[in-house]
């Protein structure tokens, strides 16, 4: 593969990873090139888009949902598509409209693009829009590959003091700024965060920074729950043997309050009732997590009355320069999340430690640059 | 009965009115003279309250609820309970510290005082204070009475053109007022209203003096739909024989796009879903009306995707002057709300008729004024 | 000048309207013509662009203004520009990704076509974008021709019961109808609008009918008065003889209170005191006129202390649906503000009327259609 | 004097601090005894006040201007006035309606108690009250006595890791979190706080509790800045002998950009202006110190067209929660802030060092229980 011969088709040339599984569950052709017909890419790569090298690419638990399961909800793998969108990567060349980059520069990779033209995108909601191109989400290939082409605008430049596996991590810590946005918290805010797995952690960094007070975290697995403490979770409550009731008075005796601000970072449907019942005056649901089942009207119907707000959190917007921000002036540090590393040929075995959870990882992170030494 | 005795103990004097039901299930003991001492009462009186002779009562679905079923969620009615808190009066007497009444005023009563000094107090969430007194909520007694003394800052004043009938009416309006400012209703907006009994009504015709733009109304009677074309809506819907996916189908046909803002307004499960459903981006749940149950989880999934925001609806707080001002400026005329009259000793039969919705009532008053005469 | 023989390059083959002015003040070659190579435009033009037939522009004071003084601030007319950002058109032909459009479609055309790529354009504010073209403010060329070529997104579909004069007023509303945003104007607000020019008239209709309940409205001219009058102003000053203390007790006299909103439409300086002594809490600012001098401090540092908020307003953004709505719905009548019309041949009497004020001109309408005919 | 004694006249029995000024500008009758009737003190006192004895008084620029000039603006002491409002008491007795407090609680006094009736107090603003008592503002009384009788909820307890020193500074800190809660102040911003005086000071630690990235702030002092850098500013510019052009190239020099909020702590007319040209989108003014003048027009016109917000700050409402909390969770350490500490009984060498400012003071305590003993 050398670079000098490509022109203008960059966007296809990359290695494809095809996440199609065979009858007995396992991944099957890997890598795959595929070339395509290289003439309208030339034309947008050439006004506002970058190539990329890309770096390092973390496993999110939706490629793995993907991979097992085929699909999430209303979207569907119905062909091979390249998976992979926690990425970071070195500008290549840069589009003649493009002005933020340079070769050289190194990026966190926002994966959405979206159309600009609709109504969400010119009130500020972009990631809203219907028409969103987003790295592998049906049927968008993702960038887990050696080069990618992408927006320059949505490729954000990391400061010197950060290095490329935390470029790799502003995705998931975009959705836990995105999360504490949307629930406003701000200094003296107490948070309950349901789940303490990878958004429930990152939720957790963005509340602290953000200047939440007390934070409670629940989980049904101790190790998660000393990760979060580690992160700086002032209480932990391991809810696998309590009721509903039972986790609400353990919360109350904690805390010596209730919450301002719940997240349901885990959908299990007694976590939301919980959420539901213990928050005043502003609840808001991080949804990334399924928020599946609410059967348990009572709360609901309570919380209403509170005029508790119920607010639906999708991806981020915006959100990318806030999380590289908070970790370029040292106020979260993403580093512990970090627990395996591959290097793209070993992708295989990187999702097998994402999907059997061996080893108890956090963040498996695939490094896409050949040159990559394990340290 | 004589003013003149009477000193500072001007609460305790009027007539009781108590919901008690005897084993046929009818209400007994309607009226009933008690006398407490008056000492602390007169000193509070002294400052900040007024004695007003009550004017028009409305009948509330609440308090048919309570005579009913002696309770409302966790309202229950463990002693007799005076009723009634839609009402409108004329102050006979102002407490020294009152500058902004004087004898003769005609007012409309705002039913809740609340404590004044905790956090929601103090930040203007006055509505949710805990402590809060509210006419006609057990253990606290209404205003269905010939006398009554309140606090005289929720005694609002009624405009030279605005009678005590628009004045009784200004507390369900302004149920409508706070349910269109918790839901943001604007210019432009387009609202789904699930219910067209009372607070739908009100909801109607506060949507349509803040600038929405077109107004769909569901429910199960005719003549409810009937009244709610008269009162302004665009498009109505008997959803009787409908399912979740017909009624949706048909807004979508009667408005060519999904409403912004919808609001539920009965209570019902199957509208609850149709409102998750057809909104984005801000959904508004007015409570009022019951929100009981909520079991078809993948409705409130997707609207979460959709970053719909689901807000609790209670009562209202700072919204009398508001729903005065539209009575006063002609944005809403509220008299076609009114279809029966009843005096003061003839409550029996108002809520005979509230009850059994014989001849199709909206609202039922009752008016307290020995003088009144009907026209 | 033949339609079917153009092909690609339509943008460049309209007639050109030059405001040069030369020594004896007059307006020299009004109309040239002029082609330029077309290749770059028919691509972007394939994709989200369409061909509009110019129909109405309306003429605005900062056109007459660039006239004149060859410059507004810091937009300075270098070289020949073709004026007119009030406009309307038919739609002739539409790029391969439009869908919201198709030919012979009517619209109303913001003028302001942001980059869509920097921070402002991805928060929802692009019309602070720093790269947008904007007709008629140089050196963009604006709208006064006979075709015309504009992003799609940014030419908003009239209803029918709009004409193509409707059309071309959206402009100055969507002024009115931002500033009023800005002014967060609500039921109950009471606004004082000071100068009755355009931009205060339509600043006039959007406050109404976003529920204004009373409107004063100061000019030192009374014809202009009579008109605020006629469009629904509840008052009105003539402030030519009175000092600012003098206009202050002028207002509190007929209001009996202060106005809630306060919209300087006119920039002079005692206007601009007034404005900020009788509001309270949130004082904006309607900045399209010229806020030029604030002198008078006492009067500013009293209104921080009232921690009333002074907003700055910069022409319009996703405003136009909100004003296509308006007019639609019948909240507003924007033909009283039409006051004159020429044929695009007669843009010189246009202009001659409007920088005299011969006739009282509000709006000054060129009907670039060559087959309008005067009603 | 005896505590035994005093029954429910308590307010009246304080040591009086008189701050007329005799023909030699010295302070004369520093202290008197004065007694007044008791009734109506000891109802109200039996409701919801509680009797402190006054353990720590911080001097504020108020209390010195007061002293020397006798007025601030519209406020004049007319009659011989108690000073002090930035001060920590223990709880001596409790009203019968008290529930927050009991005898020997801690607790930081917030100096204004509102009407509770007005539209203000009842819509969350009551720091705007029109009829607000307000420690030390003529005609009101200060705090700066051995005993001293406040409402129970405007005494806010303070937690075991804080003392009765920090107890005193959260009247300051009150002010820069109300400033930086008007300003929006959120994990990113980059401040600008235009003079490094006690309510600079303040703001910067705010700014900083509340994520600001990166704060640059001015004075004329080195010793001012030297402090500030030592809060933690990370750039600071002794404009002394800079030009407004000179103050803005130093700015953006440093910052490498333009701030997103900018703070005037200084009142001066050169530091407004900068203000207002360096800042975008959001400029807010920190009122509390002097915003005299704007005579630079052009500043003002052109930040109005980027559509920035001038915010009035005035005192603050409901932020002493968020101040204690801020320094109970080790966010904010005040400590630095105290530099001089004199006894009750040397109130006049106290502000002496206040007025003269020699061993440049910043904040200066006077400790009014007669136990303390310097450490």
């Amino acid at each position: 593969m050398q670079l000098g011969k490509w022109t203008g088709s960059l966007k296809k040339y990359w290695h494809r990873y095809s996440p199609s599984i065979n009858s007995s569950s396992r991944l099957i052709e890997p890598f795959r090139m595929q070339q395509k017909t290289p003439e309208c890419i030339y034309i947008i790569f050439s006004l506002s888009e970058v190539l990329l090298q890309i770096e390092v690419v973390g496993i999110c638990g939706s490629d793995v949902h993907y991979l097992v399961h085929g699909r999430i909800g209303p979207f569907v793998v119905n062909k091979p598509m390249i998976i992979g969108h926690e990425a970071s990567g070195t500008v290549v060349k840069v589009g003649k409209k493009v002005k933020n980059l340079k070769p050289g520069d190194h990026v966190a990779i926002e994966p959405g693009v979206p159309c600009r033209f609709c109504w969400y995108c010119k009130t500020g909601d972009y990631h809203l829009c219907k028409d969103i191109f987003f790295c592998a989400t049906p049927p968008d290939d993702g960038n887990l590959s050696r080069y990618y082409v992408h927006e320059a605008d949505f490729c954000h430049l990391l400061p010197p003091n950060m290095d490329l596996e935390d470029g790799a991590l502003m995705e998931p810590l975009s959705v836990g700024v995105h999360a504490c946005k949307r629930g406003n918290v701000r200094v003296g805010a107490i948070c309950l965060i349901l789940g303490a797995g990878p958004i429930g952690l990152v939720t957790l960094l963005s509340a602290k920074a953000m200047g939440a007070s007390k934070i409670i975290i629940t989980d049904v697995h101790d190790i998660k729950l000393q990760m979060a403490k580690r992160l700086g979770a002032d209480y932990t409550i391991n809810i696998e043997h309590l009721s509903k009731k039972g986790i609400i008075n353990k919360i109350r005796e904690l805390l010596g309050e209730d919450p301002t601000i719940s997240f349901d970072c885990c959908g299990m449907e007694q976590c939301v009732r919980v959420a539901v019942t213990v928050s005043h005056k502003d609840w808001r649901s991080c949804y990334p997590c399924r928020f599946r089942k609410i059967r348990d009207d009572p709360s609901l119907a309570s919380a209403l009355m509170r005029e508790v707000d119920i607010r639906g959190v999708f991806r981020y917007n915006n959100d990318y320069p806030t999380a590289i921000e908070m970790v370029k002036t040292g106020k979260i540090n993403v580093k512990p999340l970090i627990t395996h590393h591959y290097t793209l040929e070993d992708t295989l075995k990187a999702f097998h430690t994402a999907m059997t959870q061996e080893g108890n990882p956090i963040k498996v992170l695939i490094h896409a640059n050949p040159n990559w030494k394990a340290k």
